[in-house]
């Protein structure tokens, strides 16, 4: 079969628009019932979606009023979401700064298991500050710092997934052997951050690890992709932009010998049955968007606070600052790029940004979504995307119905699965342990 | 209605029994599957017991050769569960030594939020010194300090869950208020040993908290069960022993002014539809024990390794030793309760601590275990019990079909639910939040 489009739905409790949940037709009453996400994940599995995603962070943001900031916890909705579809994968974000890595093996392997080989894992060092006083830190740690930790947390829980090898689980019930403890392996990982023994206490899980996703831009995120992605979340706002970074981080993953991560940008669509309807669709949220809560998100984007601003002014380029950890964010560069390409008023970028929070906006009917969607594939700006609807429900139902229905036709997109796991989905290998090699001995009995 | 029984099935994969996995209408295949533990949850349901239970501990046994000994972890697997299953309690075990409260509390409000209020937490230190060594320590935390912890570690976590209080959440479209941060408060703990600010990043669950359980019977685990516990799992090799430790926990906790505790001893019935069809059934269980495993499980409870004495002569008392840490290990003195009553054999004792680490075991026809169960029930030994079959899932539809019909036409078991969270079967109130009566301060805003 030619080259697949890879897509996930990325779910955000109310939608992505931060005024979504204001909009007629969503639900802001259902954002804590498993029903609604179990309506989206059936969607999505219906429209042969790779994968459904959540997002996470372990703080609760500051700007609490007037949209829907909350978050549900990724691995007790997905597990729930497993046991009600058997395709379609799941993505839970994870932090390596705010998590031990014995417990986070544990919940990624329960998550395999229940779902038969369906969980990924988007790798985060966590940017929000605020998360390290829940953690009784009295500072975040630096961006240097986070991502030398990350580097070993994961060959440590990498390590943990493999320290059962497969067949380690005999359960043969005419000798007595329940386990093959000379397949079982404590890790031993003496590090500079970590040390954890091992081995983990299930048995190897189906994909043998989830899939490794990273959404890193900065240097130090790029560099750690390469090294360890399978997966690629992105966010851009042109072509240009888009096909440079699928360049930069391809040639470091092959420069490495490691193979090319997929690498999968974030798209918002505004689907409408003619370029108008979908523009006034947009307008209508825009126009429902509070200017607190917008330049309160650009204050955490590019450290800069425009309240005392005219609204409808020009943005004022000269107060922003790349100096210190700021620089380093996912969305920095994205806002200044939009910034010098479009010379906007502060309302006009507030309501660029208020669609998908920095990810790419597009306004348009099926054919120009399917379009975009085509270009960006063929022309190595990017594998796939994460689907970042509006609003929810309605606005993913609108792609699925009407989007991939052309992505189809065009030979681009899958019309059913072929495989069960998501790395098969993704096209990906299923890792062997790095222990398979060793000799047998016997894990420690006393 | 009069007083009635509270019954949980608590699910160890194979079953409770050491040899369960080895018997021949078992599934030993099965145990990584969700619909095995699918088939058990709605089979439980069906029997309207209040809640499935699952045990838990953060590291790999070490006797892993002969028994089923791995874990399935308890968050994802419950949330699977809840997703298929409607109205049964889901009890997740998690540990104070060895989680963060952030996470632990995230996993709870998840848990709680998608089953719509089903979630309840036994409350352990982890006794198995080997997961100090996954978590970066050298050393396990002695008793005394793994309580000490437990009881800030409660305190934080019960703080966390009522950051929002109820009614926090507005998502008022008309006015764009989505939530009301007057009502969501930063906990702002510093404590000996746990600094966390706070708030939750979600909003407050449906039953305020998951339900406290807890399963010390230290002295200090008595303490803690009266000051913090709503319910009591607990084991009991007689009737005599388990009063005395209900009238004592009872004592207790109504000296704290608090209300008296549920007390659950845990109960593992061999049954047929004579009593002497039940016993040869044990005694085929027994058979298929493996001395190595059982003599490891007993030098685990006890701190002696026997493996050098003849199976069949006397139980050497003098070897046991009661000083240090051992002495306090739950099962400690179950086991020596044992040795002293019943003078048993090395291989008699092993029998009798192979159907269930210690529980009470009982073999006979569904009216005797009926008669237990009701007798233990109206005398002040027991409100319920954790029902811990033999073998899954064939020995609890021995149980549930039945010993059920027995408890429900003796009038003490329900025949249908009245409620639909596990506060309600268990009769205990919700919460209010401990932040209901602040002033409404507004939730820090850049």
């Amino acid at each position: 079969m030619s080259r697949q489009l890879k897509l996930n739905l990325f779910i955000y409790p109310g939608g992505h628009h931060e005024a979504a949940w204001r909009y007629k037709d969503s639900d802001p009453d259902r954002v804590l019932d498993l029903s609604y996400y179990a309506e989206l994940a059936h969607k999505a599995e219906a429209a042969t979606f790779d994968a459904i995603f959540l997002a996470d962070g372990p703080a609760l943001a500051e700007n609490i009023r007037y949209a829907s900031r909350f978050r549900i916890e990724p691995f007790t909705w997905l597990a729930g979401l497993a046991a009600v579809t058997s395709r379609i994968g799941l993505i839970a974000t994870a932090s390596t700064t705010y998590s031990e890595p014995y417990n986070l093996a544990r919940l990624f392997a329960g998550l395999d298991h229940l779902s038969k080989g369906r969980a990924g894992w988007n790798i985060v060092t966590t940017g929000a500050a605020n998360a390290a006083q829940n953690f009784g830190l009295a500072e975040h740690p630096v961006h240097a710092e986070r991502y030398e930790r990350a580097g070993e947390f994961v060959e440590v829980v990498t390590k943990l997934w493999d320290s059962w090898e497969d067949g380690a689980l005999v359960a043969d019930q005419e000798s007595g052997l329940y386990a093959d403890d000379g397949r079982i392996h404590t890790i031993d990982h003496i590090g500079q951050r970590l040390r954890v023994r091992g081995p983990l206490n299930t048995p190897r899980t189906p994909q043998g690890r989830p899939v490794y996703v990273q959404a890193g831009s900065s240097e130090a995120g790029r560099s750690f992709a390469a090294r360890w992605a399978e997966a690629i979340f992105t966010a851009h706002q042109t072509f240009e932009n888009a096909q440079a970074f699928y360049s930069d981080v391809t040639a470091r993953a092959l420069g490495l010998g490691h193979a090319q991560p997929l690498i999968l940008p974030g798209i918002s669509p505004f689907i409408g049955s003619t370029e108008a309807e979908a523009l006034a669709l947009k307008a209508e949220f825009d126009e429902l968007t509070q200017p607190e809560h917008s330049l309160h998100q650009l204050h955490r984007m590019i450290g800069v606070d425009l309240l005392s601003y005219d609204l409808d002014g020009p943005f004022p380029r000269e107060v922003v600052s790349t100096e210190g950890e700021r620089g380093l964010g996912s969305r920095f560069q994205v806002v200044l790029d939009i910034v010098d390409r479009e010379q906007p008023t502060i309302r006009q970028l507030l309501h660029r940004l208020a669609g998908a929070r920095g990810h790419w906006v597009v306004a348009g009917t099926p054919e120009q979504v399917a379009d975009h969607i085509e270009y960006w594939f063929r022309n190595g700006a990017a594998d796939g995307f994460n689907v970042m609807p509006p609003w929810l429900t309605g606005g993913f139902d609108l792609f699925a119905d009407h989007v991939v229905p052309l992505l189809r036709a065009r030979g681009i997109f899958r019309s059913e699965y072929t495989g069960t796991t998501l790395r098969e989905h993704y096209g990906l290998p299923r890792p062997d342990s790095q222990y398979d090699q060793l000799p047998k001995t016997t894990y420690a009995t006393a």
